[in-house]
């Protein structure tokens, strides 16, 4: 790798920092800007859950691409030619969800670099301009890839996964984790506070470090990513696009209508509720 | 009119109420959907300074309809073929700016009445799905239209706006207001507290009220909405998407710094300052 | 003008023919590549009342292209930036609402020609390609440019807006010449039967070919166009996109309930009641 | 489940009626709107063969969202990224195209269904907004999941497949159906009269309701949707929005052509031909 | 002013050097990350005649932010709306077609200057985020205002044109100006070679610098920009997207057809002939 | 077959010419449009390394039609779904890259034909308009299946993947079968030197052509493609549109630079480097 990485992720790491993550999931090159222009150190947009295709990330590529902030893409499952797609297209890094097996693992490696070190296709149209000239001797250096870690059977064969070649780093969403390990015993949702979910999560941490490799965690509030630091975790991201506006919103009518003594005829959504 | 009014706006008028407006700035669907469902009472696409034209606007209209909440649109200027093709597109109101003599005010009214109540063509292409079949039957007395004043010219010729026939409202925008009263001398931006702008404010109220028409006014934050509404206001527009966003994101980003001790790498932007 | 014309619309005039146009408000190029291969001499799209604006249009410009078929767009108004940038996409003609008199007239005609004919820029970037790489050199003659007469100023300033040099034709509006010369006594629509409404379209044709211009009609049936081509009408434009897609889906669920003896549950919007 | 369903579909299946469901092949939240208007139950976006993807039918279920109607999608393939994507998006229910065997019915289902009854992943982005802020609680009761029977494969299978824990229902393309059973001995098309293929739609009807799940038949026309309806399909298509378009142009044409005594220099095309 | 202009032209003026510009026809913001990547000094989006708006407009805005290269965008008239649109969007500059008059001067200044110095609505939404939160600040001391002079009308207004307080520069167009003075005695196009034009582009020149201000001159060849510069012109533009694509495409065809004795079977379009 | 065959390769083909294709991967109906005018007998959208998606491929396929040259599209991998959406739009044809097995040709194979020649599901929404309204007759035949060969294993495989039935052609992107076969040894790129590459391209051809089918090839030049062209390739590829572009702009501003002696200030990215 180059002493100075490129990947500002890479950067932030090299100075023993932990990244804070904004998330995208809102498709509009606009909200991505005004999201990558709030502090965070890289933001990653969600192909998978997020409302937002390809068709929609290049340009939110192209727009937060001026702040010199870090973007990944978590990509819909485990797929070459969207994975593949997405590099192309300038991303510094995938997460990819729902990696279960050290063969899935090894499988998503090998999507992310070139030959010999894996069956990446060669070809980085929007790459070559957003990241640099030389990008194809730097990439398989620079690109971050995170295996989502977020079933009963991932858990169980995390040591596999945390020691596939070429991976740098799993990646923890609470919520599917939940779901993957207890059922619908709990509310669905991030920062858990059921002591076997902060075991779990703690015990993911342990294995990424114990094989040398980054740790990533998915927060509701800021206030559990700093929890989240302080166990270890390299990456954590703080809510998303969504959540910060429709929880902006809610408050700001909600303060008006206290305020202004002036009820609401409209039943608002609640979009926190689970099982 | 109809009894009761199937302008949701024209509805909570009837009722006695103030109208909590929202404010779309980001070309997107899926954020007017977000907005639409928080509790406003009505949300305006704004294609004068937002990010938004036509063909962003047609699908936030149509995210926004399941709602039930009322759609209004600031025009971008006081243009026939443009105001005309907002209110096709199912707007239930027009806004419209920089309104600064009362022959502006007349044409601004042609454009929004079908004839012989004005020159408005006919041809409520998606209206006619949107708003209701019978469109072209109620249409002149249930579309509202707001004038903008914001300028000194607007100011000296009031009385003579307010009473322009078929004007339903003026709509104050405190930043070009202020601008336009006193120059330079003030920071930019809305909530002003200065006497002479809090002066001017209360008196378009007394201007619109004196005329038997509404008024409606920008606001910031949801304190200074309420304080417009106890002046008397009839509808309050209370921040906007991007700066509800931006907010939330460098609130959430600051707290997870502090919580973390992590300092930032990258500089925020400050969009506040001003002049 | 070359000898065979390369715009369809004057070919089929040369050949003595009446022009059936078709009408397209629904954005999207596979419905304008659909519509363009159902029969119809020219279509037109309607930038005015249509859910569609010039980033909508370009694209359907382009699918439409491959067919044969003449393109024209309805502009939103008398606006020489519209005009200009529709004409500069590749569209064979324009047809220009709301020309109530000479002078409004003769603007549009000077928006539409190249100097010394007229103030039209020079830029037909799009146009080089779609419609010929000599297209600076043909374009004054080929394309085609309608003034809409649709109000009781324009009918009343008839004699002289048709007698207007480079104007090559008027273009009826029947449910906006109603409504203008009738006020909110009749239904709104197409199809008139008042005689008092006839008469008014038949003077349009008779003063356009009494001029040597050509005369459009708009119409919502083609029992009535062909009617509109017995009185002398060059160019007759039958329902459009909406109302053809609205009417067969609505007949399709109608046959389906009566023959299913299935009620349906859902109201349907009635889309062509007025006044 | 709840006891009166959200899923305006099973609404009407504990009704005892079959749904009528119409279907978008356009791009466009246009003439989504018209056509979630015209009275259908339920319309569905064609993601396999329409010329849709993802980033077009998300405004499509947006535009769709205030009909009251119920939206399905037809995945593109048996693809977990894609079908969980277009669940998040807010779709009541899942068409799949191909599903042959009971394997690929069991993966069908598991990514319909949350842990522990399959393995969709937990992010219901904009479904919470459309469908319900507790969509957690009742997605794994209320969507609908349709598999595909269209091969001989698929017939040998069809006990075991309608007999998969989870699944809604089967839906028949006839289209496809002939040609992977009859191979090309018969035109391509829909409301098939062959005997062996009016058997074999009967014998998945039976299978189905033998299972205790419903039957979903596509159809051409109207009067063979009611003749399925009387053999006990529980859900039928008619037609789509690329035909009712294409056909309702051509009739318009061809009657003018008629009425007005005007050949077309156009040659249409014939999109019913097969083999 | 600032001491070191925050807009690369007038930093690069301030270094008394020409700005190469280039020229954006093509709506994509991936061409214009490419054109921003190939060493101009600013790029310009042709609201114009190029193919595309302001839809389009915005993410190539976007797109080329992180280039450092300045863009500007060519309105499509003198219209209010559209032109403080653009700036709001965060153009570093604008440069306005047709201006005949003074008046229209002065109209065009007023819509790029804040009060008093003009009278531009308050709201740079997209440009606090692209060029500083501190935009009110500077945007009036900062932002580029061009006229272009393009017709004999221009040329007898000259003098009191480039006097327009506010005005930062005038802009030759030397398809049209050939057009406005000569009629259709010439071919179009640029790069004009006859006495009487060069001399008019001279005098442009001179009367330009006589008043303090810049002048822009549009070529079609790198040479001839080159020689604008040696005749004093302050920013030159080269060719554009289209043509460098169109050309470069053209070449590449006919060095393999030579290269491989192959002729073509298709006729290319020549899009450089004229009247 | 038809006698005369529909798909312009198949024809050029049948004429014993070697077929010119151009390459598009830039998301724009425009540039497609231009670069189809350009003189290529063929042109290929490429979803897998161009910044280019199903959504954006639809009006590139829409715009190109009007110039009759065949299009084709590079799949980003071999995925049903994907594939048979790409045909239905009305593509004449598919590369499919990574077939790396007879077994991988075969299911490629597959997805291209209709039964009882392959599993292709029916359903051709847009080819029906767009190649002809029987296109279900002849789809089989006309349709082109190229499999990319571009790894060690591939090469390994060659004689057995030429001989899948159904199969047209072989087709080689010389960067990725240069990564495959000697991994780093030399720079990324087309046209390559190296006597083993040579060699191995050569091999194709021979593979190819020993079983019927035909061999196509990816090259940066004219000159190296007209040297495909003599070793036996049936179809040669000459650049892209964003290479054409980037080196065009970058070529011109470089002209400029020498002939006015103005230094950029711009440092230029280097797309070209590798290893």
């Amino acid at each position: 790798m180059s002493v100075i990485p490129r990947n500002p992720i890479r950067r932030i790491w090299a100075e023993g920092r932990a990244v804070l993550n904004g998330w995208l999931s809102i498709s509009s090159p606009f909200s991505a800007e005004i999201m990558a222009s709030a502090g965070y150190d890289s933001v990653t947009i969600d192909i998978q859950h997020g409302a937002v295709d390809y068709t929609g990330m290049l340009p939110m590529l192209q727009a937060v691409r001026a702040s010199g902030v870090a973007t990944m893409a978590r990509a819909s499952w485990l797929d070459p030619g969207s994975i593949m797609k997405i590099l192309d297209a300038g991303a510094w890094g995938i997460i990819c969800p729902m990696i279960n097996t050290r063969a899935e693992a090894e499988r998503l490696v090998s999507y992310v670099r070139y030959p010999p070190n894996g069956t990446r296709s060669f070809g980085p149209t929007r790459a070559n301009f957003a990241l640099g000239g030389d990008y194809a001797a730097f990439a398989d250096d620079e690109v971050v890839c995170f295996a989502m870690i977020e079933t009963a059977q991932a858990m169980a064969n995390l040591d596999e996964i945390v020691r596939t070649p070429g991976l740098d780093g799993v990646y923890v969403g609470p919520a599917d984790l939940t779901l993957g390990l207890t059922g619908r015993r709990y509310r669905t949702g991030f920062d858990r506070e059921e002591p076997e979910m902060v075991e779990a999560i703690q015990r993911v941490i342990a294995a990424a470090h114990g094989a040398g490799i980054r740790m990533g965690l998915h927060n509701g509030t800021a206030s559990y990513a700093a929890k989240g630091v302080s166990w270890g975790a390299d990456l954590v991201t703080v809510s998303n696009d969504v959540r910060l506006l429709a929880q902006a919103a809610e408050n700001s009518v909600t303060e008006f209508r206290k305020d202004a003594g002036s009820p609401s005829i409209v039943t608002r959504t609640d979009t926190t509720s689970g099982y």
